[in-house]
């Protein structure tokens, strides 16, 4: 729960990629407003801040590269001790006329609001109308492409933490292969890995009522589907588990499945590699400037192509602190998903890819792995399940 | 972590509540919009739902009591399964097409928006902007009496668990003073007291970072800053530890303080008294229907009268699932409070009471106590502190 000593230099870090950030679009300032963080907050802030911030308070980072904090009185102390920012102005009664003078008349400000991408969408509307009304006569605009390139565009020190959360995740999927036996509930498989990671002081990647997702057979729910204590591992299921967790800030989203068996039967082997053929066909098609949909199209076909229904989700989507961390997604172009799928892929982005089969009878098997762009295409950072184990 | 099966009560009871409230109101419907929760989202989703949602979500309350949930078809399953919705409707592509349905046209549609309230303000701009496009010729107004009441006015169960975590916080008050001693210095506190909470399967009812507050003597952060492992407790010193601690989602926030030495010096008994003759006064004009403000005067005047500067904050505010729960504050009329200070205080809403004198050489005295509305005044739901104990 503590802050690390080595958050400092992530925070800077991250604070001069997004100077950077600024000057490479039109804004003038770049700026996070927030209140009262302690309940989660705008999404982009532990990025650029150790610990939390009560009453309104603005994080502005000026075009010229300055970065300047107004916040009540009480939390200027820590946040001028961290030496990320070059001016720390605290505040007791409103932060009105702070704000005015740090924001010139006719400024382009960039604010955290998206309607495609929750991670970039951290400004509430309330406090939206705040700011209407303490900053006549600036243009308010949404910040979406520097939030998003700084969220999805890695850092060496986030990639190494990203790769302990793989690892973390690697040794538990371990131990659930370990574990899971013949008439052990989804319940008690869920229970035990929350058992692990809570002992391993680690958190999960998402709502942990869902994490893991623990699927056997053809009765279980799909999806984010609380694991069932009546549902048990039985011979000729496919048993699958789809996990995330959170080690130092980053995240980890996988899923492996095995066959409740002796032998794999044929049905099972050929959605095995139907399912990996697909992967296979979103990683050839995934790098820098490739719109998302693209890569979720050539996994689209793959799958149709061998026989299977198309899957109701996006391909890949980024991964980060969170497992659903926003930006550009590998999807359709779907209403829902709004623009996500229609950027460019970035290098040093990390994506899941990801996608299952339903077969009659025995389950789902579902596939998941995570890979970083380069250069010129992408790098495994998990290692491929490509066969089916028996588990009995 | 996990769901409680106890959980299931607490959102029915608390929908049954919403619909109430709606029906006292001019709204037609009841909105929560919402999308990828799992970190954080809306205030107010703990309070109707279990879990998270992944897709842009709808979660409606008509004021003829109906409830209907509109959510990605993933997330379907568990809400059909918790028996709290009428009616659960999932989609794939665009919730467009269900939520057009759902709302008719010319509909008086509370959202959770307010300038002037953290707890009320879940909705984020960027998904504002979706529902403006998605319904148009409806009324998209703020749903902040509904959301407040719902959250501040405190069922049995809450109050039931609210005690729980307070008997929690004394029991670690009571540590604290066995552990605190000559030499030891602030961040050591802290840690004991982090290892205390894991050990107990509690957490933080604010951000962990400053969580608990521990000030020893006058060179200390005082506020919301980080424990220094610089500052130890000495001779002469004042000992100030403000903790909260959240049980099974409720939460708790208390303020405590000791001497540092034999016998209690004449300026620090002065400054203890003051402090509980403000808290005393501040109890004694909190009842329901009192604008917030005149609460926060009475203890103002007191603590002035005693020859003591102003505090610059609130001298209550709610506690419910954070320790900072929103709705009516017991502050003054400051901008920065917004509309908070002037709402009627209602029955069944819990508040601290706090305040604190800094004593040149000596720290911070700062005593906070946790009180519930009655329907003629209030009940002390801590055990107050009205001496001040040595520590040596």
């Amino acid at each position: 729960m503590r802050v690390k000593s080595d958050m400092a230099s992530l925070t800077r870090e991250k604070l001069a990629q997004a100077a950077a950030l600024v000057a490479a679009t039109d804004l003038d300032v770049w700026m996070t407003f927030v209140r009262e963080t302690a309940e989660g907050g705008d999404p982009v802030l532990p990025l650029i801040l150790e610990g939390g911030l009560t009453w309104q308070s603005a994080l502005i980072v000026y075009r010229d590269g300055r970065k300047v904090a107004i916040v009540g009185n009480y939390d200027a102390d820590p946040l001028a001790a961290s030496g990320d920012w070059d001016d720390v102005v605290p505040y007791v009664q409103s932060i009105r006329e702070p704000l005015t003078a740090a924001i010139p008349a006719g400024a382009r400000v960039g604010l955290n609001f998206s309607e495609s991408d929750d991670k970039a969408d951290g400004l509430t509307h309330g406090m939206y109308r705040l700011l209407e009304g303490m900053l006549p006569d600036r243009q308010l605009v949404s910040a979406e492409p520097v939030v998003l390139a700084l969220r999805g565009r890695k850092t060496p020190e986030e990639i190494r933490r990203m790769r302990e959360a793989i690892q973390e995740t690697d040794r538990l999927f371990a131990d659930i292969a370990a574990f899971a036996r013949f008439g052990r509930s989804e319940r008690e498989v869920y229970d035990h890995v929350h058992a692990l990671v809570k002992e391993r002081g680690m958190s999960f990647s998402w709502d942990p009522a869902g994490d893991p997702i623990v699927n056997s057979g053809p009765n279980s729910m799909i999806g984010h589907g609380i694991p069932s204590a009546e549902i048990k591992i039985e011979e000729g299921h496919v048993f699958h588990v789809d996990l995330g967790i959170t080690k130092d800030g980053y995240s980890s989203d996988i899923q492996r499945c095995w066959y409740v068996g002796t032998a794999v039967p044929e049905d099972v082997q050929a959605g095995m590699d139907a399912v990996n053929a697909a992967i296979t066909a979103a990683a050839e098609a995934l790098r820098p400037g490739q719109p998302g949909w693209t890569v979720d199209e050539a996994a689209r076909s793959a799958i149709v192509a061998h026989g299977y229904p198309e899957y109701l989700h996006a391909v890949g989507h980024q991964v980060g602190r969170k497992a659903h961390d926003g930006g550009t997604l590998l999807g359709p172009r779907w209403e829902r998903y709004g623009n996500s799928p229609l950027q460019a892929v970035q290098e040093d982005e990390v994506y899941t890819l990801e996608l299952g089969v339903t077969l009659p009878g025995r389950g789902y098997i579902g596939i998941e792995e995570m890979v970083r762009v380069t250069s010129d295409g992408c790098e495994w950072l998990s290692e491929r399940q490509l066969s089916m184990p028996c588990l009995a």
